[in-house]
């Protein structure tokens, strides 16, 4: 055990995390409370100071197996969580669900039973089906985490935005920050587990984009969240731009879109690209994110995705960090539950 | 070296195996003397005691490298040797030979030689062609172990079934046992291992289905395995099931149907389906197996899936103990060979 | 730190090392001076003491993370850089770029900042795109290992088969040897890498094939290349082939041709194919090698790849042993740069 492992276990942190930490998954961040929302935030800065050694490894979570299984193609989120499960000395093994037998016929209850039985301790997924995770977490003794499943959640992209956010904003916090996500809402799970972290975290929220593309968030916006802050949903970008602090730029999902929803190509990105035209409406520092891959030129323009307000790839490097902090609270979550 | 690994290295197990063990690959299990499987069977649960620790991990096989190649989709057997072998420390190389350029007009003994060449110690091979494996062995200069080729053999599905059996049934052992083999038997090369490793284990084997589908299996069935029990070909579940203590359904491979061979689906499972109600005629403790991935609803009900007399993750999970064990034992064979 | 690497670390090997090395990256040999190559070679030599051992590994790289993402689908040449990454302690993560989010539309650029940002201190690529790793290695704070663009360049083939040639040829040189190419020059980037090492290292080279699949390489064999020989460009198989010392086949790439450019298959073999036959032609001992994978019986003839005279194998063999060589040079430039 190293000295970083034994600081962990012993120290005042350990004990915060025990008293703070109350879940046995990561399905989605709706029911995070702000206390475990500042917990995750602080173990990723201790995971940071690993990241930055020489040698980016601990031996926290050796013997431990972790599946990851994605019924989607991905890349980032993948390899993020490959690495960051790597970097705790954690055994990883690899299953592309759409290249595999799992795709023949096989329930997705059967296949989690089956990798439970295989031997695994966690399960990372991805599912085109919204709620897949929570069936999963039912039929599995380990610990989910939710990779992304369907249009309805992405919990460890929220907290790496978050924390890419709080990490760059002046006092470290959100709160009474306005924060902009610009595009495709209503087909995006990383714009609706960022509502929860954001007005959660008192941010002044805003959503915009084609009225199409907002359909439903209205009614939402008017929900109560104990606790947060409501959100404003617009199509006026102006407006919604103006003096913003954060602006998020989603990925058009081509692939995803309904006939009829999105207006064509070329008029979105007129009405709705992030220009650096466009940015000069808001605050002068304010931070360019994107939760990639970018279809640049398209939603956001090259120059703004890699000029000096831009921490897109903070978003990503912090991603392993914040993953790393996750596998780590869950694992230690057997402790207290 | 460990406790453990000085431990199988000089005590009396493994003056057992160096006595009894003669196989340097594992391509069937029909040359298997009944003291090897005897050997398999204590190897298996010698690694099970492995698994059952914190840290399921021992060095045996450390500075080992397994290339595991499939030239077929497949997930449970391909993660369950790629688990045994990272639990025995070796490094495993994944090939999907199905999206590599292995399929590009490259010969199976030039991709063998290649694998050679790279450094492999041992090959772990799936390939839709009958007895390729053993044209793999005779170009290797290490161990080939076969995770099942066309519909000859599954040798690891053969040895973990019958753990699987003997760890749940009364006094561990098959002999004279009622054992049921239950659908597709023709396409099957999980039934054609079985066959040999249950009639040399004493059991008291039927191979049940549609009449298309035992086709060849009536004129096996009077030939006499020496050593072992002969078994029984019948289309009449009714008196196949009939007291049975093990009843092990068969996946229906759609994919791998001629026309004409298979009854249209809606009558198989009418007339084959292994239902709550059909289980009934068997002994009440009798075990139900699959080897997976299920077709639940098919060849087998959800409810005799997950119900109590159901051991189909055990099977998986004896799985890895039992990759773990051939493994090793095909390592150690370096030594007597 | 083991004594290997202390040896590496304080000898007169390493100040060798750091006073000839100069590449942040392997890009292409074309670049490379004649005693940056002797490096390779006398590295890849103790690489290779290395592989004899019985356990093959060495903690050199530990802590170091590479990536090795493929644009087209390999098997010897992804497999021969992992195994290669391993045996250096390095955490090797794969991605398969064909069959992954890369291909929506992401930019080549947005992709190697994205795998910086995950924490790779390496990246080894193969891009259909001849030059890509170039625009990678521009973007890229680490190293770039080309495993292969286009038809541009494929250095670490080269490397290896020049180690080959010596390690085979008496006197372990190619200085003044004849060394064949026979085959779709046009499309190889085999061949053009092996152009660059083989006229430094002194080699009396050949490139021989149907005139369309060596267009512009007459061109080229007239230029001076600083301090190398020049080479000879001929459709005349029997006297390229004659009195050769080395004969290296290329594989005919079915699926780069454009129209026309080929003969017939049949009639390719007739007039260029590599048989026992015209084998003989060259001197008695010559080296046949093949850069894989094969077409037995188009280019090459199976007896002719497996004969006595044939060292493809090897080849295979000293790819890894060529590749853990670079991958430690380019870590150590660090240092130097």
């Amino acid at each position: 055990m190293t000295a970083e492992i034994q600081r962990l276990a012993a120290g005042p942190y350990a004990a915060r995390s025990h008293e703070v930490w109350r879940h046995r998954h990561v399905l989605d961040v709706d029911d995070f409370t702000v206390a475990e929302i500042e917990l995750v935030m602080a173990t990723t800065t201790e995971m940071k100071e690993i990241l930055a050694r020489p040698i980016k490894k601990v031996p926290t979570l050796r013997g431990t197996s972790v599946t990851i299984i994605f019924w989607e193609a991905s890349t980032r989120t993948r390899v993020s969580f490959e690495v960051a499960a790597k970097n705790l000395s954690a055994d990883v093994v690899n299953i592309a669900a759409q290249a595999s037998s799992v795709t023949k016929g096989e329930s997705l209850v059967d296949t989690i039973r089956t990798i439970e039985a295989l031997g695994a301790d966690m399960i990372v997924m991805r599912h085109d089906a919204s709620g897949a995770p929570y069936l999963a977490a039912e039929h599995f003794s380990g610990h989910v985490l939710n990779g992304g499943d369907g249009w309805h959640a992405h919990p460890t992209q929220a907290l790496l935005d978050l924390y890419t956010m709080r990490e760059h904003l002046p006092g470290g916090s959100v709160a009474g920050r306005k924060v902009v996500i610009l595009g495709d809402v209503l087909h995006s799970r990383v714009a609706r587990s960022n509502i929860w972290t954001l007005t959660k975290s008192g941010a002044d929220l805003w959503l915009c984009g084609p009225a199409t593309l907002l359909r439903g968030f209205e009614r939402w916006a008017g929900a109560t969240i104990p606790g947060g802050t409501s959100f404003t949903v617009t199509s006026d970008v102006s407006r919604a731009l103006s003096d913003a602090h954060v602006v998020m730029a989603l990925r058009i999902q081509k692939e995803r879109q309904e006939g009829g929803l999105l207006p064509p190509l070329r008029e979105y990105t007129a009405r709705f690209g992030l220009t650096r035209e466009r940015l000069q409406r808001a605050h002068p520092d304010a931070l360019v994110m994107h939760p990639g891959p970018m279809n640049e030129g398209l939603e956001i323009m090259p120059d703004v995705a890699t000029g000096t307000q831009s921490v897109i790839t903070d978003q990503v490097t912090n991603g392993v960090a914040v993953r790393m902090a996750l596998l780590f609270l869950v694992s230690g979550a057997r402790d207290v539950e």
